[in-house]
């Protein structure tokens, strides 16, 4: 067991995240109470039903009472009226972060509603699966993952210290990068093909009634991929792709010159451009599994895992 | 054991399919005999040190004789080539067969080629890995796989008995259907979703030097799933890309309005748009779970594999 980082924190948001860094927290010995924020009355019940918290409540304000650590893990169209319900209940000398997939239009929209004696560390987990809900968690769910650190300049050293401290007691990798540039990377490498997929799955439903039954019979040869995307939280995802608007737009549309290319190579019949661009991706790949990010074939033991 | 169903096989062409195929025909006791013909004298020479058939040549009119079943598994934008090549010395009775996956313009390349004293039963076992050539096999590939048959009208349904018979040794569960019909599914369930696979690592590749190391190393959150379609042989898709032109262009219309459409919803900030989009598409994905096809995630015991 190791001595709490933190002696009462408030987790706003059971979702998945939520629920599985309060069981993160917990399994880790890493805060001496956890008390359970969520709108939902249904949310609160389980979490208390599941033992994820001590207290649980829907009045937000009431949560944060006497928390020295505040995590915002509502989605992120919710963070300013979640900052402006519990900004005048929150203890002096209060760390607050949050696990939000974009990061730039949160510390615009949150920074200012916080008093001058709480300390911002936005952050973000890089992690996540599917499911959605207080009972989708796991407390290893970080284990192994990267979470990106984006404070603002003139944040208390000692502040982003415990909060890295938290993540990487809880397995993660930490690293720090200014928010903007946590977006951009973040729309090439989540956002973008999440926002594909969740188009195709779509395409998918389109097609006739018989043609339908046969995507999901045949399923199996790459749609399938997709369709594991395609199934995140709607509600999450709608937040992230419109506060993340000019990172996701600039993505696609480099994507989208790009997949005109291959299609007029395709119409014209031309397999010199088509051959060259897929031997250049192979190369990618490669870069992956050198960087352990990825494990050939014949190793992996387990699905890759969808992140935000 | 099981008595050989073809007492000697060529098969052309050793990939991934084609040595995957040796293998689960010789641990399945499914033939007497394997003779490889594959145009690489490195792939020949690679063959035999593992054992994978008796006899190994670059002459593929060679390979063939005296074979009572003939495998193409070579590209399909090769099936012509390698038709004029082995026609002549095909034995009176034999079966004519292969992996490729698009059917309708290869049944229209290659039957013409065939003397009328063999019969072509074409087929399209929906299974691989992003990995290539005659090591990368292994016998278990396709187990548990759709094999899609396409005869023509008029092929002796004995003929197709005995196709279907080896599959199902093999472990595949069989369909048969329109070529036409079948084309145009694998070019939702497959084709597009390479094609879009690709074009994203393409676009990846061609951000600045510093965003790229990024992508690789925050690949996990998304990206990852797409290198891995992305990494597949190159000339295999080409061909299948040049092969099955008019579905994939088709499916890749209705992807990009579709496309367009969310693509306008993030600019003007339409949130109902997109919440609507995501949450038909969760259903999609809860009909591939029902189906079997695709497993809860704590429920996973290994990657889900490209295929073809």
């Amino acid at each position: 067991m190791n001595v709490p980082l933190f002696e009462r924190a408030a987790i706003l948001g059971f979702g998945l995240i939520g629920s599985s860094l309060a069981r993160a927290l917990s399994e880790n010995g890493l805060v001496g109470e956890i008390v359970c924020g969520d709108a939902s009355q249904v949310a609160c019940d389980a979490v208390i039903e599941l033992g994820l918290a001590s207290r649980a409540t829907t009045d937000l304000a009431d949560a944060v009472h006497d928390a020295d650590l505040v995590v915002f893990a509502v989605p992120v169209g919710a963070y300013a009226a979640v900052g402006h319900a519990i900004a005048h209940n929150l203890k002096a000398g209060a760390i607050v972060t949050d696990v939000g997939s974009v990061k730039e239009s949160v510390v615009q929209s949150l920074q200012p509603l916080l008093p001058d004696y709480v300390q911002l560390v936005p952050g973000h987990p890089l992690a996540g699966t599917e499911n959605s809900g207080p009972r989708s968690g796991f407390a290893g769910l970080f284990s192994g993952r990267w979470c990106v650190l984006t404070p603002v300049p003139g944040t208390d050293p000692a502040a982003i210290a415990r909060i890295r401290a938290l993540w990487e007691a809880c397995g993660s990798k930490v690293e720090e990068m200014d928010p903007a540039h946590h977006d951009r990377t973040l729309a090439i490498t989540s956002h973008l093909p999440h926002l594909i997929a969740y188009t195709i799955v779509h395409t998918a439903t389109e097609l006739e009634q018989d043609m339908q039954a046969e995507v999901i019979k045949f399923s199996a040869s790459g749609f399938r991929d997709f369709t594991r995307l395609a199934a995140s939280d709607p509600v999450m995802w709608r937040d992230i792709f419109l506060s993340n608007r000019e990172g996701v737009l600039e993505m696609l549309q480099r994507f989208t010159e790009d997949l005109t290319n291959l299609q007029k190579a395709i119409r014209r019949g031309d397999g010199d451009i088509l051959h060259e661009t897929f031997t250049r991706t192979r190369a990618v790949r490669r870069g992956i599994i050198d960087a352990r990010q990825a494990e050939p074939e014949a190793l992996k033991t387990g699905a890759p895992r969808a992140a935000s």
